[in-house]
């Protein structure tokens, strides 16, 4: 229980004072860690991953977290389960249960990662439910954006791709809206607009032909640009694909001010050209490795260790 | 060495005294543990899990088993291993036996496991072995049980299901056959009786028109009802299905008596109604939990760490 | 970074003083662990095992050897990761650089270890790339004989099987061919000669008819017999299959001296008869088992621990 909350799932249900919090703990871990110091902060326990949908960097950056923690790691997935006899994911969760002491669930299905933690009484990590949410994919985008800026205050963030379909924007509109002052501009092609009920005061919409996409963020001069993954399936066919292919190359960061750094939350499709991965001002790798971090101070504060880092 | 034994293959090989062993042994286990509490008795030893069939709890019991008494896991399956190239199984365990302390296999093959610990030098337990056995079920359905009733004899219990080809009953039968004064009841579809050479003198079988299993439990009135999968592949083509189809509802509970405890070793499927789950006469759940503990005391004992409590 | 070098990629890159050295880590790492004791060397330390092609022996003994060292594990594979979202292995390799001290990858394509490698700032060791090298073999094959002979020079090894496309015959000729006066001798099917690029003066070859292998072997009087597996899709059709066939047996082990061993890499399939593995001159699973102390000092040597024995 930590602030009465036992379980991540949603972005929504953090306040900022929360979100400030968790961020404040990762990055005392990330002076305290390193890669190769062990800390004993979650010694004795057992996480399980169960993933229903594909995943690299939520899986491995919670199992990294946990060892790093002191914890131990077991993998729970579909193929060569019980669920191959027919057992429903409903009782294979009330299983893991009784293994572990935290659980990270992925599942397709938006809101069945509430549903389940709502099963068990140990704490539950959504890794994404869906088109639902993505809470601790916000978490380190918004990190790694303190982490440049020193705020997450009074920041202009343009969020670019087909966002309906999208849970890691979803995540991240909430979270920074409960920042003051900050300007977060969903570029997207038109019938891929953000969800309603993600929207907020600090959100507006700029549905584009996305073979402007450079001459717009020309105009907005972002402080951050956060790219999603290009969904060809969601491309209809019959129309002009133009509308809704778009891609962030060496001539998008001529445009970009020198100072604006661009997230991507991975995997990455076609959307962003590898040439521009020497640009100082592309962060994604150390994006990635903010996840480490990051994980590490959810598990450890929704697991009961707020005072963890006393003991250090 | 566990008295003499360097493997666990079946419950006919165990004495009363060596069950009465374990199960004690795993009641200390659950006494001082808990989940957060890693003990140290296997600190240093490795567990190789090599499941060539589908598995939930048994593997990650397993596991969390191993890394609560303080040792580490690794998994083999089929995919992705050089079983793709052609090696056998035979040259696959005896490849695992140089990487680890102990090894749990689980095979479709009756009689598998057993000509696998032959190959090899170290302590092989048998996770099932097609529809011969499955003695560390059995073990934690009996500690289920036990902490019930506080005794393991002078009992009523029901089993129900297709019984001819299910590798618990198999080995709980056998069990449950080594304690005075129990009565063991199968009460399955005719054509899918006990096979005799499970049967001993607890044994009794009522092989029924399954539609008629509430009645015929209300005439039993068990101590406990032990719930089998119901395997729809079985039912012959042809035949009337009800008299191969069960499902233990509401309707089964209002009928049992008060003291009765519902197991199931599950995965569950049709056979019984997710609306019994409340219902604190249903501890399946609570049957997993055990299988916890006793799988700690299985791993503990027959790797040589028979005095392993007397350390703490 | 050992002696200079952050990565082991090929057996070349090594000096004879270098797979000395390693060896020789290997086995005062024999002598002091036995399988129960767990090392510190690697203590709060990560290792990732990517592998893109089949693998047994390779990826467990990494993960043993990495527990063994007081290490954690983590294992990536394709399937259930993003790849499956279209996510390239670069990107996929620069994110587990991120989680992770340690990498060991095996893919299909020659040369892809060595791109990774360059691409990332963690010590990477090549667990296999394609029909190049397969150097972490090559040291522990060397180890099994060093052990039987208490040497590494001076030795007779024949080279059994299709040379050209096999990994762990190209990095073995390479590493016997830096100590003076072995003879290494290929025998193989004529057009399944070794690579150019792998020949060194102490080899020479022997493309034969391989239904005359005993009598060839027979004059030979080998020290080392290194029996490759035999890929039958290789095996051209419209040409006799028994140029390409070959199967050692108990026919083979009554021609070999009293002295000479038999070393396979596995996974063995038709070309080496189960029967001869009592003979104490076969020792496969002794070479499996050196797999372990071999790993273990690769891992811990490459991870900047060439003083870790001295902690001891």
């Amino acid at each position: 229980m930590w602030n009465g909350k036992k379980d991540l799932l949603s972005m929504d249900q953090l306040s900022r004072e929360e979100i400030e919090a968790i961020l404040h703990y990762a990055g005392r871990l990330e002076s305290l860690s390193g890669k190769g110091s062990k800390l004993g902060i979650c010694k004795g326990e057992i996480l399980i991953t169960a993933f229903f949908e594909p995943s690299t960097r939520t899986r491995i950056s919670f199992e990294t977290a946990m060892h790093t923690l002191g914890g131990d790691v077991q993998n729970f997935s579909e193929s060569g389960s019980s669920m191959e006899k027919g057992e429903t994911k409903e009782d294979t969760i009330r299983t893991l249960e009784q293994y572990c002491d935290t659980l990270v669930i992925r599942d397709g299905e938006p809101g069945s990662v509430a549903r389940y933690a709502s099963m068990v009484n140990i704490p539950v990590i959504n890794g994404g439910d869906g088109v639902n949410e993505h809470p601790t994919q916000a978490l380190y985008d918004m990190y790694t954006m303190w982490k440049s800026f020193g705020r997450l205050t009074n920041l202009k963030i343009a969020i670019i791709g087909g966002l309906k379909y999208y849970r890691p924007s979803n995540s991240l509109v909430t979270g920074l809206g409960k920042f003051e002052g900050n300007s977060i501009i969903g570029i997207c092609p038109k019938g891929l607009e953000l969800s309603d009920k993600f929207r907020n005061s600090s959100y507006s919409e700029m549905p584009i032909d996305m073979a402007k996409l450079n001459e717009t963020l020309e105009k907005i001069k972002p402080d951050v640009v956060y790219v999603t993954r290009l969904k060809k399936e969601y491309m209809p066919s019959g129309e002009d694909p133009g509308k809704y292919f778009y891609k962030i190359d060496a001539s998008t960061m001529r445009i970009l001010p020198g100072h604006c750094i661009v997230l991507h939350p991975l995997p990455r499709t076609s959307e962003m050209s590898t040439e521009i991965d020497p640009d100082p001002r592309v962060v994604m790798f150390k994006q990635v490795r903010h996840s480490l971090q990051v994980r590490m101070a959810v598990l450890a504060l929704f697991s009961g260790h707020e005072d963890g880092l006393k003991q250090i």
